[in-house]
């Protein structure tokens, strides 16, 4: 099973720390941590994967293999920029967000777009109007993220065929 | 000067008027129209273009040159699936989301990461707690849109250097 | 109409005046050129397309919108680095490949992939073994290039369904 | 350390011998063994890596997260179709690529077009006209192919600045 996290390259300390206990959640259930292998968000649930044992993939933006934070196993340096972010989307079964900005919000929505469940921590909410969008899963802390996104990714997903 | 439309695939004939009106404006002011390439929006504002004499590109999400709708003009079959929308963001000066679902949010973030103006016509609102962002420039009508779109473009777009 | 014209950044003046008067040839018969929109054979044969009243598509490695040659009439900034070339390759009926280095060799492999026929002038030889590969149609000059790709344009391709 | 297998998808049975005894003795190195995680030479090269205790990458084409071999470890399913070849192509330090048609030469010419050596066990031969482009490091066979990918990957390998 892979889950991916996504949030903000400069994380405040409170959000580091609610990503690092993310990552350390996923090591405890052997779950491969997929992101996009940067600083801040990223970094913290790397280092969290790897202290509870787990396993780390990073989808860097760049071509240069070297790049990346030092908590990552597998690097795919893509070399498309902004362009690698729907394929961290796409490679969990679940995605967790972790507070963001505008980069968090590209991969909350190509996982929406793909019917993949989004868990959130104190990200972004999508409204219409003055309607809530309730396709993103609001979790209460790092526990109940991981519970809620394992729980998530069991459920069948719809296939992919408009473009709109 | 290109401005990118983007919007839903299966929109209502209300958007689709929206949609056509917003292209029939860009073509009379000879502004290159960037989207998709698919129906709904995208179509009716090609259409919108066509009928006033201008440019239309679709930067098409399958690989086959014979996609897309037609009254697209010059065909880009990416063959990258929902990793094109990347660049129908990017492609512009300025976009235009109209309506819209969770492809058309792809798009919107992209762009906002890209430092893209948005204008949005009865599409997304996005917020951050109970805060919203105001990083999408509301447009009233078709015509207030490309008005808003023009006048934005001209301003100075920060560099990307994180990948948060 | 669209044909691709690929081929390396830096070319000598015996290239680039090839690569110019193919651009030509394709702008006088109303053929739209895509390329990577860069420098070398890319500017070269985007000069000549605009010299002779033609329409011409850079699909830029760069998200910058002002990158590119000051001949492309409409520029697609993917940010993708050297991951556009495949969208450069699928982009036309046809591939003309002048001259050319290693990123020219993804772009002549890129079409032959997707069952898009491709003109060398002076460009890359393929064998297996001692075999040469018949696949890359070889052109005596830019006229003949013109004339081969267009006839072979025609031709119906093949779907692409493998992925070896 | 990280190296690329590449290959056709149909392979001869002696061509996916070939590929399942490099697969083997990267997993006893271990060694990751990045590929496109499909069929033949990709599924080949998996199953002797997994024979020998080794981990495995898959970067599928498509967005299904369940495509691929059966003997991937980390599925990256990026939507992208061929163009995640180039991605495949630079994540490895080394490219060993083993038989192979169009794709595996797109993946060869990625490699060569980012500095990474490329290792050929019964592949492409390139040429400039008569001249034999020695880029393609040949090796006699499974073993020797790895050594010599571990030999070169240690090589500094230059930055990737041009667009040609």
């Amino acid at each position: 099973m892979q889950i991916s996290i996504v949030g903000e390259a400069g994380s405040t300390p409170e959000i580091a720390a609610l990503a690092e206990e993310v990552g350390a959640e996923l090591g405890r259930r052997g779950i491969i941590l997929v992101c996009g292998g940067g600083r801040g968000v990223m970094e913290a649930a790397c280092r969290g994967a790897k202290s509870a044992g787990g396993t780390t993939v990073g989808i860097l933006p760049s071509s240069d293999p070297d790049a990346g934070n030092s908590w990552v196993d597998v690097r795919i340096p893509t070399g498309l920029g902004q362009g690698r972010n729907v394929i961290v989307a796409r490679s969990g079964r679940a995605v967790i967000a972790i507070g963001g900005r505008y980069g968090t919000l590209t991969e909350i929505a190509h996982a929406l777009k793909g019917g993949i469940p989004v868990i959130g921590l104190r990200t972004w909410t999508l409204s219409k109007g003055s309607v809530v969008d309730p396709s993103i899963i609001v979790a209460a802390d790092a526990k109940d993220a991981v519970e809620k996104a394992v729980a998530a990714a069991g459920r069948p997903r719809p296939t992919d065929i408009s473009n709109d």
